[in-house]
């Protein structure tokens, strides 16, 4: 990593990755960039914000001695769970945050990309390129968040407004069937050169059993069988924690289903759209994703099973709720100080989610690469693969 | 009113009022508009468009029939407390809403101006004029809490941003003195021919006893005494559901005081300042200006006493609690239909502030007007006057 | 007071009050001693405690040098609201107290009342006579409070058990009329010589306008009419406030009242009865007080209309709800200390009730007396006269 | 199972268990029997009935048909959770059901206890014995949780009430030790004849590496460095989850300590005790778990290290907190019908404790019982046993 060369894609790969942040919000209104409607959404604001403070904070500041800092306010305003590095906003209070004003966090994404390739053009540590390397992704994984929430502040808009061509899982055409995967001892984690989050690693072996697993994801036209069937009204299909949220919120669908006079309609970033029973399933909680393998009987498959057999299917339209718990591979150790806050601390109470998405960045596209979220989590790009 | 020369009066009337709205926000960045910090703040470009919704929706679509309607899904959007005006957003998601941006309100605005001097320059009958003036005053009532509001987003704001010299109580330099005022019968509530709110009325006797009244508000330097002697500790000086909202608050100060290094400071509209002792002490709620007057072994005056009083001071700078509930004058009686959603239904569990404060429109000035507020309030321009 | 025939009464008035006490919860299991279903009721074990309390903590610890306290963890346990006597248990907690026993708490009780009695037939100041007159005065209150909270424990049980024949308003024979009453100015508060509280003084004059008053309160069958005519579903007849409980809690007839196949029944301490029309209308709100009255086009008394007509009508077997906010009457000065805090805190977000109820000790029962609640109140023993 | 012998000793074991519930409760007054301060814990009451209600539901009514059901109201009021057996009482309001008494609800324990002799007497079809021997391992379990409720009930007085001498974990003597386990694949799971759960099988490999396990669990003594080294102020040893938990609900040591005048005590059944150094940390959270494990730079095992080394350590005292998520193992599928509610519809946010603990039923200990609670459970009898 450290010759030139390598210097260079760096570089490259983080200008691009700043501008693909900026262009990603681009088609918003200045207005679209503040609220928070619900705590797990944040503004648009925020995470342009934020992550340029990682670059500030944890490059600039340590490694720059030149290094002006753009204003010492934001590094208060924009941490986000660092709690080794300081005093932070609550995360619930994120939506009242007018200023700085979006032009403000504009500049301050300027300011730092121009010190960042300053710095970046003289003699950088092989530990710095490191750091550097998990900001850009870092912000790349804040690409597929803005995804998500800029589609929820839209979505939470009582007309539903447009905001282009954009984050379009393709029709799925193929027939389902199942693939028969041999058990055995696999290999399961990241290994050579490129890089990984620290939750890939250690790379090592699990023992898993034959199984079989579907060629695709479940598709609109497939879920709609099961609300029809009453899966939303029986509790038989449901964990007791899945069936007391669909209780008590009244989720009677997936996440921007709408029934418009007896008719399905979506949400997605063209409008209120009719339900297209040819796209993959999408927006669904892990509760959603049981229930519905409990009605097929069938089950999810565990993220061991998915990643020894994903050679043999496609994936990366939408991430694959997994049976697997977000849980630390054998011999990982948190590492300490602010990068130990990244992974590690988050190894409960959530799901694995395996896979890609059509808003993730290209760099993510793994098949070692662990997602996880809260098995409630809804406003995510997730959907479904059934096991058996 | 019918007369032309009235007409003319209130056409300008309706124009002033339209314009002093736009220049409050002036200041504000468009991010500014969007927020709603605690529920009842609502963001400035919901005060915009709601107030003009008011002329639409009760002048130009029941009596302009030559009107279209600018867009119909804004009745639905900013209809504030009108059940009998059909559904509307739930008040507390107010601050979600990116859309309609701040630029379209504008439009919305101009568009109903016009209208509205287009269908005021042909004959109307007087009862829509009473309607006209009603608007009007409706809109001047939300000016006063656009700035109440604005002043609570900035303030929100961790760096506390000024905005300019705006609504500024100014100095207090007269001595304390009591004004002893002479019992009896009194007449109270508005007569005369000006515009008046339903609640004003009837006019009707009220029997009050001899009593002393201050000549000015209480001062910041005289709260400041209340404060140093330990007056938020000591429950004796408060009702018990003040003294439960200052505890799980941990309410120490005024809204806006903040203490920085052992100095009380607060914030103005002009940023964070050293507090000024010679001014009237504002953002009380109306358990602390309780709680001050029983601290000084004396009481809030009824809004019947101050109404009779109020020829012997000044007032103007700041809205005066009242030992008085909000409660419906004798003969009251709710009107029918939308209007009568008005006032009435907020005659519960609300304590009157009389008066008027440097954000009040100049027609709102008069010495019957009955403001009314939950005595937990504080976000108000709101001040204290002892009686005895 | 301090003659020796008054103490005789004193005494004698003291043990029928604690006597009262006793046998009101002489139908309980122990079982019903215990829970706390809403913050509101406290369990009948914490009443039993908590009136003896007062005599202790008020008159014997102070006052009579040979007392030894029984328990010293009972000041801390069953202080009620007195914060001028130390820590208390949080209210909302109070059901969770499982120790000491009732059978514990019927010792204190004994202990209390053989020290009470050795105290009294020594020479007492006239004071401390005040004060135990007010400890029996706070006794019979609880007595009261007792009854509501003992139907709302034993009517939260899925299957309401019946208690036996008590606490029951008789049938209401008589016409409806109305009785019309002279304006001017009347004497309000208590006179004379016997116990009152603080609340009701200073008798003072307050101007008064004509009016006309029922004979009698509103039964269940006229309210009857109301729930058909749909009053709960149209918010016009409803304030704000009101509006928005019985929207969240789905309201939809008074406390008690349960829709059995299509007929009303109602829980009674006889178990579940069907309605009887006859019956004065209980256990409303005063929000529904108020949308019945607008429904019928009349209105509230206030407190003083009701007190100046009170010799005109027949009551006593309902609190009856008035228009007037809980205030302090002109003159009236929070008294110092612990009994200061007994009425004067309160006055602020509550209504009037005027009148009694059938589980009124009778002292209580004086034209003069002002009882309070919060509007939302409904497990209370209230009902509804109307005024024009 | 269906041989005579087999019958008798399925009948005393029904006897044994009965019995013991009954014993395990005689210490209590009857107020101790109602409350639930938290919703977590039920009222030792609802155990007794909800036990019985399982034979009365599962066994009684389906397959003996000369019973005839003690009260048709007890199959609504204590079900708990079983969907499939039809509606219920909320959980969270269970402290508030007086009625049926205690003594109503021993009295349904007699009935039943009487009917189902009468029935196992009878000859019986081997899948009933089977539904018999679930319900009373369901007892057994229930018998575990009235000993964490009935400690969590008294320890809530405030004055600690002793109950007697009970569920002690015994002084832990031995030097803690290493115990070095070899990896490799292990059988997982259940075998063999006597009963066990549904979540217990398939028996299944596990490859799992070399890895150390301490040959005791952490005690109280070295607990307190923890504390001292200010462990509970350090969120780079916590989940993020866990660590927002101690921060609002400021906990500062495990739930019973109390700190008494600088010096640490906890609540036992014998009352409120000095801290004992020698005994087993016992009441924690799995986030206090894993924190003090990475403090101490170890962790915890997974419950299947835990199972392979359970040889060749001593276990029992108190259940073990694992580092695994309970999940199903592979091949499991959730039974049909009301049964099929007990386990499987759970296995989610849960982790698995592994072991026993003093208040666990003698045929509940073996090494492949799974039992799981929420991480941040802490009125359960749970310890901690390092890995690494």
């Amino acid at each position: 990593m450290s010759k030139s060369s390598d210097i260079k894609k760096l570089i490259s790969k983080f200008l691009e990755t700043r501008q693909t942040t900026s262009r990603i919000c681009e088609p918003l209104a200045i207005e679209d960039y503040i609220p928070q409607p619900i705590p797990d959404v944040s503004p648009p604001k925020w995470h342009l914000a934020h992550s340029t403070w990682f670059f500030e904070q944890l490059i600039l500041v340590p490694y720059y001695s030149a290094y002006k800092i753009f204003n010492p306010q934001f590094s208060y305003l924009f941490n986000s769970y660092y709690n080794n590095l300081g005093d932070r906003v609550l995360r619930k209070n994120r939506g009242f945050l007018t200023r700085p004003t979006v032009a403000e966090i504009y500049e301050f994404r300027s300011y730092v990309d121009e010190k960042m390739l300053e710095f970046m053009e003289r003699p950088v540590l092989p530990e710095v390129l490191e750091t550097i390397e998990i900001g850009i992704n870092h912000e790349q994984q804040h690409q597929e968040l803005l995804a998500y929430d800029i589609k929820y502040i839209l979505g939470s808009q009582p007309f539903y407004p447009p905001l282009g061509d954009l984050f379009s899982p393709p029709e799925q055409k193929s027939q389902q069937s199942w693939l028969k995967i041999d058990g055995g001892i696999k290999e399961i984690g990241a290994e050579g050169e490129g890089f990984v989050f620290d939750n890939e690693l250690p790379r090592h072996q699990v023992l898993i059993r034959d199984f079989e697993i579907s060629n695709r994801l479940v598709l609109n036209g497939e879920f709609v069988e099961f609300i029809d069937s009453g899966g939303y009204q029986n509790f038989n299909y449901w964990h007791s924690e899945g069936w007391d949220i669909i209780q008590s919120e009244e989720v009677m669908a997936p996440l921007y289903w709408v029934n418009v006079d007896g008719e399905w309609c979506h949400y997605t970033f063209k409008g209120l759209q009719k339900l297209n029973p040819n796209l993959p399933v999408m927006h669904l909680s892990y509760y959603e994703a049981f229930a519905y393998a409990q009605w097929k009987q069938c089950r999810l498959p565990t993220e061991f099973e998915w990643e020894a057999a994903s050679f043999s299917f496609e994936w990366g339209d939408l991430w694959e709720w997994t049976e697997s718990a977000y849980l630390p591979y054998p011999g990982y150790k948190i590492p300490q100080g602010a990068i130990g806050e990244y992974n590690g601390k988050f190894m409960i109470n959530q799901k694995v989610l395996r896979g890609a998405s059509v808003a993730t960045a290209s760099g993510h596209s793994r098949n070692t690469y662990r997602n996880f979220f809260h098995p409630s989590a809804r406003w995510i790009f997730s959907g479904l693969r059934l096991a058996r």
